[in-house]
């Protein structure tokens, strides 16, 4: 089993790049604090003699060889990048989970004590969060081919400032081509209380939401908030307050089967003496129906349009970008379930709400997320928080669950 | 009367600091651009012989001599910050026109066709748009002293960044004191389409309305936009968004007699994928009339409450900046009246609605506003537009009002 106090002091030396006052992280996607994050990952990968690889978007690689140059793949890992003022557990516990577990499985094989029928590699995927760069799961999508390379490099952040351009100033535009793998397993915190309600310890992701995510923008006119008379004037703002609201009260036509949200709002010229001329407002739809996913995409349509009629503006709806509902390998799961039963717990089949790089991932091999409590089912916060000895526990399945791939090899 | 051609290069050089695309300016206060316009007016002072002068938050004035040290000094201009993307009449037509007007009083001067009384200075005031650090007003209300000097100085931008420390970086942080004004006269567009609408050419604002500003800030959770439940998400936006729509609504109720907006709003984290933890509203309450001012205010704060609870969340509302409303000079009102009708046009009175850096100096000295028309009324746009045969007649109004003054003496 992996030594807890190598986890921890791993977890302390990448939680402090990128530290907040508040206790949190600030490391968003190709900052000089993921930069640094990424350094740290690269002498950890190197300490493991593994083969380090950085692709075109930045995607990070750490190749262990355990059973010679044609052998099968297993790949484990998460994301380094975070929220604004995020927290410290989302992404960086699986990425260093999943270095702590294959030191224990390098250690296994070398004592003689596993055979390995696989090689077993670490990544780090750029741009998880999607909150500097549109959209989300961007590294991983990229490598899954849902997105286009070219595409990808050239988002843009609310600067104006390209993903590639980004990973040039601190040096991870790459140009590798990452192992392929055969199977792909991510520890990840729930980001969600279920299991910490319940008072289970360990869990498995084994569905996972669809999303509709589209950025709807009201365009008035510029005008001086003093003079200008009320009824001449055409506030973007109002339209965006109007849909605001709309997308709340969809959420409650729909109780427990549709998620909404309006979390980045970019108004311009955002001067208090100015009336709003132009706000982009980032929607998010999320739901487990792919049905009540369709009526919310038509509904949020007739909202904004009714939205900027009543304040007499403008609207253009962006492209949507669309992540269909789906379930993750049963097989995988099966056996992740059946490592935390020998290790005298019962994992929990959960459903995952939020979107993470193994769904990009499970387009391409068999694909599972172990996960462990989120306290409060906090996330997306500073006061994110997972017990140390969950964190251990979630590393420790997730060290077993390699090895058992490794060692069996991955389900045909 | 001032040479059109002259007036007409030197508004054409004033535009071109700080030129947007669009065809208006971007020359926030105390930024590289405004630090340029203020290069050109400092060179155009000195070329008028006049005595330069830089206060502790940066207004300046240049002084020209025309009756000795002891005379009293006659003030015009107004100020050469813009709103973002703004236009390129605002404020710049004020201090421009100061100088076209104080050459022509000079050659007067020298040419021996007038007597002059008093001495004359052209001002440029700090920070009048209350764009990039609020309140609006600031320099000249620090110089009138209805906002203490180091409360203006400490004001920080939206980056965090003091006005002081914005003013040294330019190299405008002085430590002169400026002339103290016995009269005070600023010509500026109208920012509204009475005149133009009128077909009218000259106005004289007579009256200004009041204006009460304040933040307000909802505060919620940070949480993640996908696996929080509904009921559990504290969405601060949701606070916001109907308060926008609240103030609509009053002004609605109280046609012609209030204009509210909420012209700019600070979202954290500002991400996509997170539940707004905290929306800063700037909200701004306008009329003529003090009761539905006070009425306003109230109803203000009963909205927000209101707001805040439907939302879920905690509301803050920040101290309340208040301009009573009030009227300009009299007697300095008739005086550019007499001065309009000897040039063959009748001026109309008008009120304001916006502020202006000479409700400032109404509490210091006598002071009035000469204005020209905004074609459409469009005002902070880029699109802001007011004819050159229009300028040069407001300029040649100004010209002939502060000759006057000059040499008949301020009335006392």
């Amino acid at each position: 089993m992996a030594d807890p106090d190598r986890l921890r002091q791993m977890l302390g030396a990448m939680e402090a790049v990128g530290a907040t006052p508040a206790g949190g992280v600030h490391r968003m996607a190709a900052t000089p604090a993921d930069g640094a994050a990424r350094d740290l990952l690269r002498g950890w990968m190197q300490d493991l003699d593994m083969q380090v690889c950085v692709d075109r978007v930045g995607n990070m690689t750490g190749l262990m060889d355990l059973a010679g140059p044609d052998a099968p793949v297993v790949m484990a890992g998460s994301h380094l990048d975070s929220q604004p003022q995020g927290g410290r557990f989302d992404g960086a516990l699986g990425v260093v989970a999943a270095c702590a577990a294959a030191r224990e499985v390098q250690d296994q094989v070398r004592a003689g004590a596993l055979h390995s029928r696989c090689n077993l590699a670490v990544v780090n995927w750029t741009g998880e969060e999607g909150a500097r760069f549109q959209p989300s799961l961007l590294g991983s999508s990229a490598y899954a081919g849902t997105l286009g390379l070219e595409w990808a490099l050239a988002r843009r952040d609310g600067e104006g400032v390209s993903l590639g351009a980004a990973l040039r100033a601190i040096g991870y535009a790459g140009n590798g081509a990452l192992p392929r793998p055969a199977a792909y397993v991510e520890l990840h915190i729930e980001c969600g209380r279920v299991l910490d309600d319940a008072g289970v310890r360990l869990g498995v992701f084994v569905r996972y939401w669809g999303a509709s995510k589209q950025r709807v923008t009201f365009i008035g006119e510029a005008a001086h908030t003093g003079p200008t008379p009320m009824a001449q004037r055409r506030d973007a703002l109002l339209g965006a307050s109007r849909l605001a609201l709309a997308l709340r009260d969809m959420a409650d036509r729909a109780p427990g089967l549709l998620h909404s949200s309006a979390g980045r709002i970019e108004v311009r010229p955002n001067s208090p003496n100015v009336v709003p001329a132009e706000v982009a407002m980032f929607t998010e739809l999320r739901s487990p129906d792919p049905d009540v996913l369709a009526w919310a995409e038509t509904e949020l349509a007739r909202q904004a349009a009714m939205a900027g009629e009543a304040a007499g503006v403008r609207h253009q709806a962006g492209p949507v970008e669309r992540r269909p509902a789906g379930a993750f390998d049963t097989r995988l799961a099966a056996l992740a379930g059946q490592e935390a039963a020998a290790m005298g717990h019962a994992a929990q089949q959960l459903d995952t709400v939020a979107g993470h790089d193994a769904v990009s991932l499970a387009t391409l091999c068999p694909s599972v997320m172990l996960v462990v409590p989120s306290i409060g089912g906090v996330c997306h916060n500073p006061a994110e928080f997972t017990r140390p000895e969950d964190a251990a526990l979630g590393a420790a399945l997730l060290a077993r669950t390699l090895a058992r791939l490794c060692h069996d090899g991955v389900p045909a």
